[in-house]
């Protein structure tokens, strides 16, 4: 199971790994941002310590924590400070503020690792006769808010119920290429389980490393290779929740129109119905071989079109991922290295420049994997449709370096974080017809919230999931923090930013979820009526509000 | 908008069409039938006359009835004979037998047609003042009791809302290849405006003549091509719905996590939350060219496995259609004409006989439509994969007949009731793992139950959708009919036949949807909190129960 001792409690991932950029480019990096913010950058702001946090003593009584003990076993009820904060906060930029100032929201009360659906249901029952709420947490990457406690005001407080000790796998199909697991397993796990029967699930979401099969249901998520294995609406063919009404359980069926289909009520719920258990996920033969490469436009727009046309013309791609100028260029500084005397790539941009593809290029990241046979078709006729926008290919290296770092970008904040420069991302998907006014727009409503909240910022983006009518639109700030009033400073900064993805007919959000920082705009999301209508499954299959309250919407 | 006038009250589609086998085909086939049954058919049993039935007078009194004039426009509320009849059954079995025979249901009281949301949203509420049930009709083609006016005790009748006044095209978005359209829009009027920019919804139904685009959401209906294009579930982009307690509408977006997709609770609602009114459709060009062909295998089994490799391989294909031994056999019944003096299909048959594609032998039809070179390509790739099974490649000409007759099949039931023939179908959906235990298991038990119920009688089945996890399974009965107790054996036979289903694994139905047929198995196929779920979200969009009462689930 996954292991929370391995992992930072207050920052991106694993103890001991981070981006390594080395300490020479991790200054000339703090030195551009310092430029452009107009204001000297230096390291050396200390985060608390997790022995100076003074947390709230649990608000458990000793029958509630004798009856968890009985349903989980003695040794699976917790409440150490790093159990009880690790399980309370996940890893958005608040987050990250607040663990760091040591200046936490109240954390749950207890911990429990549920070790079958039996005692799944037994913490359900128990919470509610005890009048605590209930928080699912798998891996806890929520970038949303998605597991922060927040018990009703009838309730005493909250019990995390950490979903990792089920984690196996536990029938394949091989013939209808399904595999049942228990939705605790995280995705490493799961990708090595399945491998040993010649199968992947091909869900790469950058949280892979320390997320869950039930994460990434309750979330809607959807991962770097989605162009060829999909999103989680693809990939769950059926699904088993202990809700506090009972087991909501589909058919294990490749379609049915037997009524609404459940699966979609469950996809996306965030924990707000019940504990997702067990999955039954269509699984992929291992693929044989794999291409990733770059190709750089002359603008964004021109890159667009080339991924508009390839997506809806049915070539297959695993990833098209398009940088905007901003994105482009901040990734050239991060990756300039002023150690290194001849600098390949910067020599290639610099030819590229004299050949027109200057200061608003675009880099498009694609990638395909598959049969070796396949997988050349497939890059061949993409480079083909991209050099056909103009496109100049720039070969396999960055596709490299890509690849190597897929899952590492996040810990990118935390050392600037350190320098007090807050990074944040949001997410959106639109048609096509109005991906590149929004682009333009949203971006410029972020610089306006960057300028009147933090006196300077970056502000940019890049299409990462591409679909035949739309595509998202992934937007990244770099801002100076104003560590007096951090958290208010963001939350400032995402509420415009947030009117801005509605204004411009964007959804809140394309896979990161709801969780409690988009809350408030859900009722413009879903209309009033679409949203009663989820509100009325929660309150019949929940009816004392005891799953992970406050979430998916404000005031529930 | 759809013709009623043109349309045959009491049996399939269009005055004047037919199947059209011709006298001396038809005899033939009705000798084969009758020597199967062990008794001899002749045609002759007259239906009764639309002038013969005794309708109850409508229950409207005059106030409401001058409401619904003045929200719709006096012609557009009517109350004949024909009218309430075509509003009050739709197209399966029981419907034809009733029909027929003029032992009608308590049909509804008048059919109103709304021309716009606003007069749909008045009809909602004067149904909800005067104590109406509104059933919401498109073509009225349902399978499974999908419109028949079933009002709650506490109700004085049904209003059924024909929708197909509301037929605009709204808009066509070539960029993001989606179309806007009002929901009352048949197949045919759908395609041909489509076409006029190019594009085309490739959702070709059995229904697709008579049928509409919100009668396809309601139903989560599937066509024959969506091996090419998908099912509803894929071509359904946003939905606007007006339901008694406002517009329910879903954000025209490629992808979200915001939240649960609302789509997926009107996909399959069957009119039982509101009155679908609008929906963006994603569309694709008009393919210049398409191809159909025909292979033989020696088994059902190993024509299974050959699909099985091409979906599961990923090799495109609108369609892929494998009849079993005894629906093959059927078709080479039907197709025999006595008349002719050299019958070059049979000759082939014959010589595929001397192969060893003997008794056993199962017909596939593969199709794909697309550019001429991908047609090409991916025909070649199917026939290679089908050959690698055994199959026989059988060329063009069963291909360019079912083409021809795709939408006439179902005018097969009419003239064999007329002999007291009955044709009944029924379909499921499952992984591929336990389908050909499924195909025997099922057959199996219809044949049970046809020598228990009628005596004699042929059930066959055909794999039309395929998916990588599992494909549908397409059963179809023919049996002599009690004329005496003809409703009630339909019903018996049906009972063990559905319960044979849901025994072998499968779901209650893969896309004829639920209706009032297959309500009584709801809670099997969803499970108790599944269904309270679907319930609650009834209960609050429709407080007052207006809706389609009935249909989904028995007493609701």
């Amino acid at each position: 199971m996954l292991s929370r001792e391995a992992l930072r409690w207050n920052g991106w991932g694993r103890l001991g790994e981070g981006l390594g950029l080395g300490p020479a480019r991790e200054e000339a990096v703090l030195a551009e941002l310092g430029g452009r913010f107009g204001r000297p950058l230096a390291r050396g702001l200390d985060p608390v310590e997790l022995e100076g946090l003074a947390l709230p003593a649990p608000r458990l009584d000793g029958r509630t924590l004798g009856r968890l003990r009985a349903a989980c076993g003695d040794e699976w009820v917790r409440t150490s400070d790093l159990e009880r904060v690790s399980h309370s906060l996940g890893r958005s930029l608040p987050d990250l503020l607040r663990l760091r100032s040591g200046d936490l929201p109240p954390p749950c009360d207890a911990v429990v690792y549920p070790g079958d659906e039996g005692s799944v249901a037994a913490v359900l029952r128990i919470a509610c006769d005890s009048g605590f709420a209930v928080v699912p947490v798998g891996g806890g990457t929520s970038v949303v808010g998605g597991i922060e406690p927040r018990p009703r005001a009838s309730q005493r407080g909250a019990i995390a119920l950490d979903t990792t000790r089920m984690d196996a796998l536990l029938r394949v199909d091989a013939t209808s290429r399904t595999a049942v697991v228990q939705a605790g397993i995280d995705g490493p796990a799961l990708e090595a389980r399945l491998r040993t029967h010649g199968f992947t699930l091909g869900h790469f979401p950058q949280s892979f490393e320390h997320s869950t099969v039930g994460g990434w249901i309750a979330a809607r998520s959807s991962g770097q290779f989605s162009g060829r294995y999909g999103g989680l609406e693809d990939l769950l063919a059926a699904v088993r929740v202990v809700t506090p009404s009972g087991v909501l359980r589909t058919l294990e069926v490749p379609r049915s129109a037997a009524g609404p289909d459940l699966r979609a009520l469950v996809l996306g719920s965030e924990g707000t119905l019940g504990v997702i258990v067990e999955a039954t996920l269509r699984v992929a033969p291992v693929p044989a071989a794999h291409d990733e490469r770059a190709m750089l436009f002359r603008c964004f727009e021109a890159g667009a079109e080339a991924v508009r046309e390839a997506v809806q013309s049915g070539v297959p791609a695993a990833m098209l991922r398009l940088s905007d100028a901003a994105e482009t260029e901040l990734f050239e500084v991060l990756r300039r290295d002023p150690v290194r005397r001849f600098d390949v790539a910067a020599a290639v941009l610099e030819g590229a420049a004299r050949l027109g593809y200057g200061e608003g290029r675009a880099v498009l990241l694609y990638a395909q994997e598959g049969d070796a046979d396949e997988v050349r078709r497939d890059m061949a006729r993409l480079r083909a449709i991209g050099r056909r926008h103009g496109g100049l290919p720039l070969g396999r290296r960055p596709g490299r370096s890509w690849r190597r770092d897929r899952f590492r970008t996040p810990y990118l904040r935390d050392w600037l974080l350190d320098a007090e420069v807050a990074v944040d991302t949001l997410e959106t998907a639109l048609p096509w017809s109005r991906l590149e006014g929004a682009h333009r727009g949203i971006l410029r409503d972020l610089r306006a919230a960057l300028a009147a909240h933090a006196g300077a910022g970056l502000a940019m983006a890049h299409l990462s999931h591409s679909y035949a009518d739309g595509a998202s639109l992934y937007f990244t700030v770099v801002y100076p923090l104003d560590p007096r009033r951090a958290v208010k400073q963001w939350a400032e900064i995402k509420r415009e930013a947030t009117d801005s993805v509605l204004g411009h007919g964007g959804t809140l959000s394309h896979h990161h979820g709801v969780g409690l920082d988009h809350g408030a705009w859900m009722a413009r999301e879903k209309g009033a009526v679409g949203l009663e209508a989820l509100r009325a499954v929660k309150e019949r299959v929940d009816p004392a509000g005891v799953m992970n309250p406050g979430k998916l919407w404000t005031a529930g």
